[in-house]
């Protein structure tokens, strides 16, 4: 029986950013439990380990009480009925988005008809943050990248991130 | 206090059609109420009457125990907090529509940032379907129109609908 | 027996422009037969009368011998069935034009499966000419009107265009 | 002889909004002179009668010492060249938005090759901002209408914008 | 001399979908002759073999009499003239599809004017297909993932493409 | 203090096509100044050296006396700053381009506020240029590569760029 208060939240949160922060924090107000799924993509080498996504969005996210957060491999679809969750919950910033957002909902919904999606619209000031942007400004943005991620970032992520690149 | 289990969906629903009634069916699921709310426009001369629209989808809705019709003058965002909700539900169908609802939306959280709106996407079924197009079939689809209408609104639409016409 | 050799190319061709006929020129290369529908919409009160714009077309394609011009009443789909034809063609000038082409084939394959809707994207001379701009034109462009309309529209609608605002 | 240092803002301006008033400042910022031309449409009956959009522009951008304001009839590239202007200034707030300002681009290269058009993304915070939702606001606001208004109108609208719908 | 009733459908087919299959169905229809070409990139590594490509689709396709599959390195354009064909068959299923099929169709013109391109727009069940998609579901499906392809490619394409993730 | 009359157009130029040269003399037109920036990317491997970029772009633009070239690394809004101009000029083809280009203009109005984007767009016959089309037909385009890209680059970088294929 699929729980139609559970929602998921999928991504590969690498790194996690303001963005998808204030999707997690919205979607716990509106559903009972929202558990947080961290693909993983065997085929790519990430930026973070999953271990450090993992615990980095435990730590971002730790006062929610109703928010969980997991790794998993495998299509998103599966991981949502492994959770017996009904809705999956995504984030749209853009119409380019939310056009590859609308030819994957159809896919999932051929792949699993009960699974709802449900749209949030970025709020403004998030909507331009993703993370091959934060990487670049982390990468490129010299004695001033830490000051500037303040505003695509979680605190949380700051120095870990530049850490990467130095 | 803006109870966060409680969506409404605001429509003209001038006439309701398949797709307005997948998008109450699914909203209903996802949420424990669910009100409907038909605007009017006093400027607008619509085909039904807000009475004879009411009327119609209480009966074609009359199956669901969480769902309430109404109707409303005033800017949704008022209705939304009359009835203490905290969710608007919205049903997009194309990339023009989330534009126009994007846009909407923007204005809605300057309006009252309380409010967040949900979106949910058309069946591809029924993703073509609009009034504006049934109204076009209606006047112009001739001997075959009842026919051609199943597809396009509720069974109880039909004969009203071509009422309008004959 | 649907003819596949056969196209149809419908709109209101109110009036026709360089857009509209360079389409038909294109359609008329690729298949056996090409027929033009001008559609007669009860409701909206045109420039020119079918009647006019009739006479206008075949002028214009009096050298295409496998084009003929009709007017219509009802839906385009109807009208296409009652030619026998397998095929509409389209023209589509920008993203907007073709969503809601999108739409309107989406709703005519419930309407009609058999028939199949062709695309063909507007030359780039072509792309920004449309009924409105070129009324605009003959309307606000005074002295000059003429000689900007030779751009736009076929010789042939320029006297009977300037008459309409004098 | 055209003068590149010069750029004319056009628009209907019923009412002028927060976001009209950004493009205007941001583009006197960047131009040696910035012409606004407001368009009288003698089909469309307006809110505000072309003087009282003159006077109320005239009010709200009086501290800009290199804009003035105008009325004009007739095709905005009429006005451009009858203003000596090389350059139109644009806001786009949206994806259809732009789509439409880039058809209307390429009819104006047809009118005007030697008029250059160009392009200011609005502001985030105004992006949602248009005539339309004004007015919607006005009428339908009731008591907490003005409030509302400020987020998208200058100070100096709302008085007479809400003396139109008392 | 160009053949008109001659048309060429080209792509990578790595590997064939049933959104493809469609389009072949549809276009074999509408034209006398069609030729699929399935080009060669020597810059990518493809999952599918030339050869085992064009075996599959020969196979799948085999029923289709006007219908012929061949492999072609090289311009699209080139092929489509050496085949002495005039028109380019694409399928179109989403809005961002389309815009890089205007891009790309623009460039065709521009080097090759004689060869006109037609798009269909693919049927609602195949708007979500990509070749991308079923190599994830091949890869991540696990168990189920036989299941979850009968509705994204041909019978005959499952058994070979989960053999290239065991 | 930032000159307003300075404008920056920034970009890979990996090779510079004719779409490119016409922003760059547009953009002369317009503004006292025009800085041209190429932007090296330490982690991909361009066809084109930076010097080679750099040696090409001067000769082509050599005739405009208000322009001058320059490599630059790091962010596009540092290398702005640092040549204290306050206008950022893009050029944008198509829809898919604005909507990148105002998702980056976003993310360059928080990093630097006081720098103004601006947009022109491409001219029709060059609206479908792109440096990866380029270097499709330069490698597939075989014995009539240069004819082809005559109508896609300046006539100075197709010797070199053959050579890259050869």
């Amino acid at each position: 029986m699929l729980e139609t208060e559970h929602a998921i939240y999928v991504g590969s949160f690498d790194p996690m950013t303001l963005g998808h922060e204030d999707v997690v924090r919205r979607g716990a107000r509106i559903f009972k439990r929202l558990s947080v799924g961290i693909g993983i993509n065997p085929d790519k080498e990430p930026l973070f380990s999953s271990q450090q996504r993992l615990e980095l969005m435990q730590e971002i996210l730790g006062d929610l009480d109703n928010v969980t957060v997991h790794c998993f491999t495998g299509l998103a679809v599966d991981f949502v009925q492994e959770q017996n969750a009904a809705v999956m919950l995504r984030g749209v910033r853009t119409l380019s988005d939310i056009e590859s957002e609308f030819t994957m909902t159809l896919a999932n919904r051929t792949l699993a008809p009960d699974i709802e999606t449900i749209f949030l619209m970025a709020n403004e000031q998030y909507s331009h943050i993703s993370s091959s942007l934060i990487k670049q400004i982390a990468k490129m943005g010299r004695g001033t990248a830490a000051s500037k991620l303040k505003q695509f970032v979680p605190q949380q992520v700051i120095a870990p991130l530049l850490a990467k690149y130095s």
